[in-house]
């Protein structure tokens, strides 16, 4: 077996790319017989935040046990030796966007390390704004990194902490640390969860029925990974709360009380998270149900059909068809069967501009005057492909509904963006836009109107309810690395 | 390498087989650049007719080539390697629904075979209905058969045909084999494509656009295959035509004269066929759409939301909810993550209920009389389940509404089936029906509905427009290796 | 998973394969508890017969199962699920001499057929001369071949034959094949295994002993293999004699009665065979080192050391240098480490005249007077490269004896070579070879001297002892093929 | 792809592995085009060192690459793609002997760190005495450990050295450790080289010809790697030496001046080395004949054949047949056809006491008096097999001769030996054992003998010549883990 046997350079280029991606997904189960396999049903349920690597790190009371892959959740744990392997009541497990080959392996999460007060493993889903600035410090002090992700910071800043208790070492390890992290631990004494003060990205407590033992919990980025699991929703944990899970059950710790705030990412309910979610009490589905209804309002056109860019578009796009009474169609199709590699076409075949990934239904297209629905413009190479499909389908107009604000800065807390100067609303205003691709008319939800759709009046601008930065700019946590030209610009 | 390494005794169990299963797709290329490459392309587009193996044969003028492989389109054709050593100008190919192993990748098509003339490879979408008893004369003949498909028949029988040219022993073929089929075949001189007397299967014909090369012709058993090749669509094929495509061009040939009539599979309509496909100037998706409306008007409800099951049930839910006007959500979110292998559940884990496939959206079903949309009944198992989770999701009512009528009778004419014993409406009457499934109603379109669903003003029973067998148990085409007890029931 | 996903383009080549190749080993058990097990340890012991491909077929009493796959019978039976899946106290196995690729594992046997009287599987070593003709007259009657090796033929004519019985068909195909075969085949009620009327190449038989089932025999290639399945020798099956294997125990037919006469491979002594095996009651290790006794005495050369070729030239060396009182040495270390594919290297790289396989042992050579034993020299170009080599080691003298006459000419009885005009002593003689080598001198043992060293006088004009044709041109068994140019030259 | 997808549990528990292994191989290059594959070629010469795993890191001026994989080095680095990802004109190698799985990828070497200074890549053969006590200080100290070798000791002392230079920190690394190690390293300037003050294990400097670059050196652990490499001997690098090779050319440095003495391994000679390797101006190859002559002078006995144990007994069966006037004779065959993994066989098989490693040659054994000749045991459990077999191939006589002394110490420095309990010759005297394994008698070499075969007149009691601590018990070098009960015993 060699490890790098996988080589990618020609994956997905033919496939657009032109999509932000969330950069992890996270787990913890206490406990439960099985927990290797209920974390994996877990992850599969948090896919969509992570398709490239899984793992999964358990405690049988003796030994940890590790077992992580690259692929999805479904081929990394399917083989039964595989969970096997895994024994134990105890488990943390983790998704995440990433890259192949051996190198790569090194970053695919939980990270693990023997410390003196024995196994600790950590998976973490954002990111640090700090996390260069750290390493550079520790590596000067003789810290060896392995892996070339901000997240084994944190193992570093455990390791060298004066503290002798896990708990005090990782709370001293937390309070250096900036940006934005859903944490999840698992010592042999513990399960530990956590979020920055924050809140950035999500994370939730749930319970296993009875029947299971009884002092059983998960956690999980989001609540749509319960049902999976065969779990029970408890509640959000909160902006800047440490959770302990131990044998005594669960308890609760805030080390930044007094200052935190919640600064939820805006875009978990636009983009992100899974349409069946409920995060801080608001249904992902319902929200995006009412960006579009906000959109028909605010960017009404005379159309005939209402058509999702699939499947992210698709909520949205029931909203605004509702609320403008036009019908909503199918007119665009996507092929769920492209996987991480696929056929690299010639570039005889990509002349004819062959399309994998969407197809358009001509059938509701043609003649008519199109309202096309999608979630985001990113660099506007998607939006335009799919415009020229539309009219090549035979549509006599074209309006494009974003149903987010434009997004005109890059994201440091956990999402992979482009550097800003490919951010296509960056560089163009609407007008300039719409143009590039195409449309007959483009316009976007107000920052006002994606905040009403959450339930707030509008966005307060002296304390904004949510993280809102790849649209407004205003980065709710230092960019101290950023500022300190520390990371590179992609 | 060994050729068996894949074990899948496991593969699948865990995930709800309770679908009927489209057999093949075919796809044809004459003349083209990078003609592998396309084909490949197209078998990606018809991926939904068959998902477990897939194969590919060319021709550069000197020698035929071929690669089969169990997995998808992009996993079977992802190594550059792969499509480089497949050269020539023309190529078929082939998906297939089948299982792992090395014993069967003997029946992954195109067949091949070294004739008189040269060689010969066939792909072939239906199913022969008295393959069996040809079966049994050829072999006492002497005829040796390397795969377990009936498929095979055919090459055999061109392979002893009395018949000098190619076309002559192909025709001779044909007329001594019963049962539906869309044929794609390959020679060294031509390309031949070919539909059985009723036209059961779809197949159409495309062309390629000048600048690929002038004479450039592609066949599909669908037309949602023309974009992804880039080809335009020109007509269907049609029921007991053949076509010859060779260096002079598109010829047709009709050697069941008199004889033929269409009774294409409404099935295909209901379910098989993509929804951007257009079979016979039909849509399938506006086909589609139109019984979910004929349904609305026959079992009409009072409900609150009409939620479909994804993604199959989608297009007929849109037509019910606009012609109920009822609103139209997505009360149930379909993972798309889910490959060929999966993580196997302990005992322990499917007692927890656990769902992967689908998953239930709480905001949009809580409190809610809710119309559920299905394409058809097979065994009545993904049914319970899934009012189950309606119900777990809170739902105050759950109306099942199929927009097909009940299926009592199993397909042989290229649809995988369970024996009839297994089929829910063969053992029961609706009542029933709803009672084991769970819904407080139940209702199916009646067959004239699902007829007018496709314009015609209702089923003439005289002559029926439509092979709807599995509905009606009349089946076209005579069931000889069933008759004469040939043929194991499942 | 793909068939094809072996490339080998680039495999062996930097490798010196300047080598002749048995094609094929056989190996067949009747009966046995785990069969398939203790048939792929004969197989392992055949390992030197052919390390391209492996497979075994059983038979459980109800259904024949099959496993065939490329590469060593350790890497294709390792899985042990590969053999849980050959149930069946009866099997036989073959390995071979073949090239990668899905178009070849269709050559990887045992083949297989479902007949009227139900499957047969046969397993071949061996080579047939009239193959094609026989082909071209099977594909004109309608028979598909599905495989590329002359094997198949003998599927075929079984096929088509009239006789109502296996053993009468079986028989019945044999006599109308010409060339050389020991075969291994299974039908559901017996074992059959079968030598040509020259019994070209060998083929004995073994009993397993009580403890195992009373009536439990073996047949394999040499009688190397009996000790890995724990079986002992019970005799060479005869030239033209068909044994056959049932629940009555072990019967004997010669259907060739009158018309054979031993002509075994003379190089199966030379070079093929495991030296711990014994043919005919003669030891090939025993053989050989007579080989190098005579080989001393008709070309003696004063020298320092005998210095074998490893592994093959090692016993003629033992032999040679007892018989010229010369000190035997390790001068040359071949690694036993290079698998079917290896690190390819760049031109830079070969520029540096890397060797992989051989490396020299200076502290026995530097200074001294060599003599180099060969078993034979085919292309030439490996002993070139092995003269220069010990020539750089210090050697102030490089004799090369050669352990058997100069192969002059092709075998068309199973063994791989190449085109006569590429055979070194076909295009020069001695004097030129030497020069061509670069040694000071060569020697081969004569053709007489090589027959003595089988224990007969000398070899027998009118009616040779064996088939000697590679060195004489004296083809025992017509050329049918060969001499009708039905088979391309290479 | 998953990166513990092998499963070994049954690997090669067939197959008697009653051997000292030596647990590794380096190589190192400066400058060359094409490093990584010249790297890979000297790692394929020294495979014999390390079967189970293969590393390589390349320095291309601005980056590290790596590439690290589970088997042989010609498995490992067989795809192109892989060599083409290890650009770069200098490189370090490593081959190990180590089990497979994911967690065990980490211990594959080189390994790895980014330092201060830029990256560090250390491979190490050999083993520390005092690593358990270092890295637990090193853990108190809040460093992360990654693998579970002690190598990566070095890693962290030089990450946490407070010296500012590379070398000036690789050196203080040296003094802290104790223990046997012949180390190459790579820095983005340099290449090192070093071996430990006693030169316990082996270490060579090599010079690559004119025609690649002027200034270009090789080291390796063996010079058998030199002619696989293209390169020539220069010298060995003395115990205590530290060799740097950067852009100026070679450099030395005696960091240890004044406490360094040689005391090689003395097993090297007897096993571990290949026999055309030359270590301190002495061919293995001659000190395993002089060995096996002592063995005949001390030893001997009446007898017909002497009889190796293949591969090591060889050479010096060779010298005592030479020695005794007793022929010599390849009385047992080995297989060469075993790779890491092989066929389980089930229970019923292990009863016919099946040998799948060695063969008996029955015709030069039986009715003979043998002398075998093997060149140490360990458990004794292959000896007792072997004796056996031999017996059972029709010896009227085995007499047992070891080219070594008893071993009855388990060694500390770079061996894998089974714990002290179980080596033979530590609970039993010379006639227990020779009972045990069922011989006729039984012999070793004396002290004294093998130190004369090494050219010495006899051992030095006071300074002991080499490390025969296996044989003595005379450690040279502290074991301080052992001591200190840090280290589990087996």
């Amino acid at each position: 077996m060699t490890v790098s046997s996988h080589f990618s350079s020609h994956d997905l280029e033919f496939i657009d790319d032109d999509e932000f991606h969330e950069e992890c997904g996270v787990v913890g189960v206490w406990t439960a017989q099985d927990a290797a396999s209920l974390t994996a049903l877990g992850l599969h349920a948090l896919q969509h935040r992570g398709q490239e690597a899984s793992g999964i790190v358990t405690y049988d009371g003796n030994n940890f046990h590790s077992h992580r892959g690259l692929g999805l959740v479904g081929e990394v744990f399917a083989d039964p030796r595989v969970i096997s392997a895994l024994p134990g009541g105890v488990a943390i497990g983790h998704n995440r966007y990433a890259t192949t080959g051996e190198t790569q392996i090194r970053n695919v999460q939980p990270l693990y390390g023997d410390f003196e007060f024995g196994g600790f493993a950590v998976a973490h889903n954002g990111n640090l704004t700090n996390a260069q600035l750290l390493k550079q410090s520790l590596v000067r002090r003789g810290c060896l990194f392995q892996s070339s992700t901000d997240s084994e910071v944190f193992i570093h800043l455990i390791a060298i902490s004066l503290y002798t208790n896990v708990i005090d070492r990782f709370i001293d390890a937390l309070k250096q640390v900036q940006g934005a992290y859903s944490l999840v631990a698992l010592s042999k004494d513990m399960l530990i969860a956590a979020r920055d003060p924050l809140g950035v990205r999500p994370l939730i407590l749930g319970k296993l029925p009875n029947g299971q033992e009884e002092n059983s919990w998960v956690v999980a980025s989001e609540s749509c990974a319960l049902s999976s699991m065969g779990a029970d929703f408890v509640r959000d944990i909160e902006p800047g709360e440490v959770i302990i899970i131990d044998n005594n059950g669960v308890r609760s710790i805030h080390p930044f009380s007094g200052h935190t705030s919640s600064r939820f990412c805006i875009f978990e309910y636009v983009y992100f998270a899974r349409p069946d979610s409920v995060i801080d009490n608001k249904s992902v589905y319902m929200a995006r149900k009412k960006i579009g209804a906000e959109l028909a309002k605010e960017c009404h056109v005379d159309a005939d059909v209402v058509v999702p860019v699939p499947d992210s578009g698709v909520p949205a796009a029931i909203g605004y068809a509702a609320a403008s009474n036009i019908p909503f169609e199918l007119g665009i199709i996507r092929s769920h069967y492209i996987g991480r590699t696929f056929i690299e076409p010639t570039d005889q075949i990509r002349h004819l501009g062959v399309k994998l990934k969407h197809a358009t239904n001509r059938a509701v297209i043609e003649g008519k005057r199109v309202v096309l629905i999608d979630d985001s413009i990113v660099r506007g190479t998607t939006s335009k492909k799919i415009v020229e499909m539309v009219r090549a389908a035979g549509a006599t107009e074209v309006h494009l509904r974003i149903a987010s604000p434009p997004t005109k800065h890059s994201c440091f807390y956990g999402i992979d963006t482009p550097a800003q100067e490919k951010l296509l609303a960056y560089i163009h205003d609407t007008n300039e836009m719409c143009k590039l691709i195409g449309a007959d008319s483009l316009g976007f939800v107000s920052s006002d109107g994606l905040y009403r759709a959450l339930d707030e009046e509008k966005r307060d601008n002296q304390n904004p309810q949510y993280c809102d930065a790849c649209f407004t700019g205003e980065y709710p946590i230092s960019l101290t690395d950023h500022d300190m030209n520390l990371i590179k610009s992609k």
